[in-house]
């Protein structure tokens, strides 16, 4: 049993989130709680990866475009999204990318 | 000022290093910290971000595949990856994704 999304049938997507928290985190961590798990309950998540130090980083694999599209159009997302922009996050990058090759090790 | 990797012109290449690490971990952090500053030197290198805790997560941004290919196969790097199966990492997963969309926010 591993922590880590496994790999599979490419092409997928990933949606690689980056971010930077500001001092004040009142809050995120169950919204981020709420998230991960709502999330997985959408049409086409494969699975999510995520680690924070100074940058946070959080990847999440989707079976294709228009699912990214629904889960970032999905209304507590959208709310979530407006209030990390206000109050939770400093900065952040997101990049929508088709895994086209992988590899593994020990899984 | 930001820690976060800046966007650059889409297309371009990101290779998302998820893993594990094994219980012993010595030589660890001075082989991940020699390789995140060689990779920074090698042609097509555009920049990288990384976190750890349970999982840890490195994603580079490369200008294109044959960048990555060159890199994957650089022999100090290809010493790090043999000691990396044999002694640090219980297990991980490697995609090489093309970024095709992108936003930010705050940089």
């Amino acid at each position: 049993m591993t922590l880590l999304t496994r790999l599979c049938e490419v092409p997928y997507f990933a949606v690689i989130f980056s971010s930077i928290k500001a001092a004040d985190d009142t809050g995120y961590a169950s919204m981020a709680d709420r998230m991960m798990k709502l999330a997985a309950q959408q049409p086409g998540f494969i699975g999510v990866d995520s680690a924070r130090e100074e940058v946070g980083i959080t990847v999440s694999y989707w079976k294709d475009l228009a699912s990214i599209q629904q889960w970032k159009n999905q209304v507590e997302h959208r709310e979530a999204q407006r209030l990390g922009k206000k109050q939770w996050y400093e900065s952040y990058t997101i990049r929508i990318a088709k895994v086209e090759r992988q590899y593994d090790f020990g899984l």
